[in-house]
């Protein structure tokens, strides 16, 4: 192999210590979605071309497949690797609808790929987790609630800055702005949607000359996109408006039971807020949408989002309504552990490191290991029999909290931070439980612990 | 989206029960590997394109990555799906040598791509586990037993059929070969390792056409290749072909350091044979070398292999010297799952369904999960609150096994499959250990506890 090795702009590694946050926040993700009952699959990252590109604006991001050297088979599908796990789900869910229960409660944590321009938080290669329920025909609203309140949890459940859940509801907008009159409702609400990049006159001006809307209709709009407070009483501003409109009422009452449901219980760090200004740009949704927005981390714009889509998948004789919810692990976690927020404890498993007294006494260090894992202490034998203090340099340089010496007294434990030195048996010494697997390290905590 | 889904030759996908066999599988091994403190990574699958082709068979299997639109970017590197775990993972120690400890341990559990022509056991996107320690300049050989000891380990945990490993020493054969004056040693072990596929006088006949071999020196190569035995006793058979060559001493040495190292603790599953005729057709090989096979499943080739390789990685000034062993969890996985020799027992990782008396009453039917939950009950809460029975079939449907009933007598839990009806406190009822999550059920457990 050459020498010279540059790193790949936008396919982010991570060295041990990192990674092993990343997947202690994979795994207690994994955690909360299998106390709630969602089933795990991994779909393969390739899906047929035209199933990807659908003329949007993703596609000229999407990475297409190709032999390096084409065979004698002439027509292998044209294949892409997937930009979402939406997609490759909802096709999932048509493949094997005669396979699955519905609802179907499942989550989906795996990398997808975007040949989009590197920048902080956004990668060509990043893993998301995803959390959906979809129905066959139909899926009642409390299902909404239901997804919404799992990643509430789930993210409360790590070790990251606050989140703020933002959710707002499709048939609220469409509702106020039907009943208001304006013409062309689609284009205002993609027009509101501009509101972080522009000012409100701006905004305001575009409803009128796009949208159709009359400067008192663009003020109303504006003022409808102004509400963000963190229980229901954003119903009495709405109702305060003076719209009225069956769509803007059924969209008030799930906006509020959202709220209500995710607000039930004390959490940590997460709180959610009815925020009428989002909008989430993908045509698809059609009632409950939310953006999740990290603390501090405001440049990341969103750090996750979802909602309600009436047809996540049809395959013309049945429709697959469905909600759900991604949460964004790369673009969350790199920046936290790129500025030291989350850091990994030590960069190996190894709670002990086995001193080795000469290399004819190698089996005996071997056994002693096997003993320690046997009841679940991970370990590892000194790779050399160096002197005693390089074999605790050793394990001081891999973070390994503590070395097994062997001597004619027999067992000694030493703990290499406070070097206290104890008898210890191999068949049932442990350390305490803070030692016995790497640990995520976050500078929130001990900040509030001091 | 469209009708009409066709499963894609070559990418397998799991339905969920038998993902969570996956995942048992996955979780299983990696608790071994960090048992014995090898560290995780995951590189990013893709590699520059000049990395991944230097000219070999594999070539012509490798996917590489275009973008579907390629913008005002002009000079992108050249990307290719890695095809193995071992090139990436030369590439990221030279990456990152300078952030990582040596010997470096590590585990890596990722899903691979070749464009093979898809067969039982053979996948264009497949699952493989490489466990593997690098040491910078140097890596003494009692790693060789190690590493190899740790994957029989962690394949005796798994529930599988029994699996065999095959262990020969690259030295020993060019130290035979060559203390037997063959004039092409390099010629004659590409040769011997086609005696799975040619009788063994056509094998004895390459060997004097291609490998320059006599009649009788070809006779001595196939004597040697016919020794099997599963302990150290091949150390006699082959001394007494009458051979004497220092190298081959020490892959005797080699060779029985690994077969007694891995045999050393009783087994449930895994076998340890030496099998003088494995060779592995990779060139970079230089000492230990083994194949795993499973027990009925032959004709899936090998299930796993690896060996010692003196320079895995080099960046011109240093060399990185390793010795590693890669497991193929979709190879066999796969075809397991698909003859019913594995199962998952359930597709959902609920053990509890709370039914629910109401629509009204959902609420409290959500307060009881939540109790269940908290002390680490995976549970759901019925979909609909449709008659008691046919809350019960949908417990049934999905293989939940118990369903929560709430009335005006306090609260009931029933297991489904006997009938049984208890009261419980949500606070603190548990099912049985067994109950508590998916399992993997296996055809030759089940035979063997018959």
């Amino acid at each position: 192999m050459s020498a010279k090795i540059r790193p790949l702009s936008g396919f982010p590694e991570l060295l041990p210590a990192a990674r092993a946050v990343e997947r202690e926040v994979i795994a207690s993700l994994s955690r909360t979605f299998e106390l709630h009952g969602f089933t795990n699959i991994e779909t393969r990252v390739v899906e047929p071309l035209d199933r990807l590109a659908k003329g949007g604006e993703i596609d000229k991001e999407i990475y297409v497949l190709q032999r390096l050297q084409q065979g004698g088979e002439t027509s292998e599908a044209e294949l892409g690797m997937h930009f979402d796990l939406t997609v490759p789900f909802a096709r999932y869910v048509l493949e094997h609808a005669g396979h699955l229960e519905f609802p179907f409660r499942r989550f989906q944590i795996q990398p997808v790929w975007r040949g989009e321009r590197p920048q902080e938080g956004r990668y060509r290669q990043f893993t998301q987790a995803d959390v959906d329920i979809v129905g066959r025909d139909v899926l009642d609203f409390h299902h909404d609630v239901e997804v919404m309140r799992v990643m509430v949890e789930a993210l409360d459940a790590l070790p990251v800055p606050a989140l703020s859940f933002q959710f707002n509801n499709r048939k609220l907008i469409q509702g106020f702005y039907r009943g208001l009159g304006v013409p062309d409702v689609t284009a205002a609400i993609r027009t509101i949607d501009k509101l972080d990049k522009l000012p409100g006159e701006k905004v305001a001006e575009l409803l009128v000359s796009d949208a159709g809307a009359t400067p008192e209709q663009a003020e109303r709009c504006l003022a409808l996109a102004t509400i963000r407070v963190p229980d229901t009483s954003f119903v009495e501003q709405v109702r305060a408006l003076g719209v009225t409109d069956d769509l803007l009422d059924e969209g008030l009452a799930e906006l509020a039971a959202v709220i209500e449901g995710c607000s039930a219980a004390e959490r940590r760090h997460v709180s959610v807020e009815a925020n009428l200004r989002i909008a989430r740009g993908l045509d698809y949704y059609t009632g409950t949408v939310v953006e999740i927005f990290m603390d501090g981390y405001e440049r990341l714009k969103s750090v996750g989002g979802g909602g309600r889509y009436d047809a996540l998948a049809s395959d013309g004789r049945t429709t697959y309504p469905g909600v759900g919810v991604s949460f964004g692990v790369s673009r969350s976690l790199i920046p936290l552990l790129a500025d030291g927020v989350l850091a990994g404890s030590r960069p190996v498993p190894s709670a002990v490191l086995i001193a080795v007294t000469s290399e004819d006494s190698r089996p005996e260090s071997d056994a002693i290991a096997a003993a320690l894992r046997a009841h679940g202490v991970p370990c590892e034998v000194a790779p050399t029999a160096a002197k005693f203090g390089k074999q605790i340099r050793t394990a001081e340089r891999r973070g390994i909290p503590y070395v097994w010496f062997t001597g004619e007294t027999g067992h000694q434990v030493k703990d290499i931070r406070t070097g206290e030195q104890v008898d210890a048996d191999p068949a049932t010494w442990a350390p305490p439980h803070d030692d016995l697997r790497p640990k995520v390290v976050s500078r929130t905590d001990q900040e509030q612990n001091q």
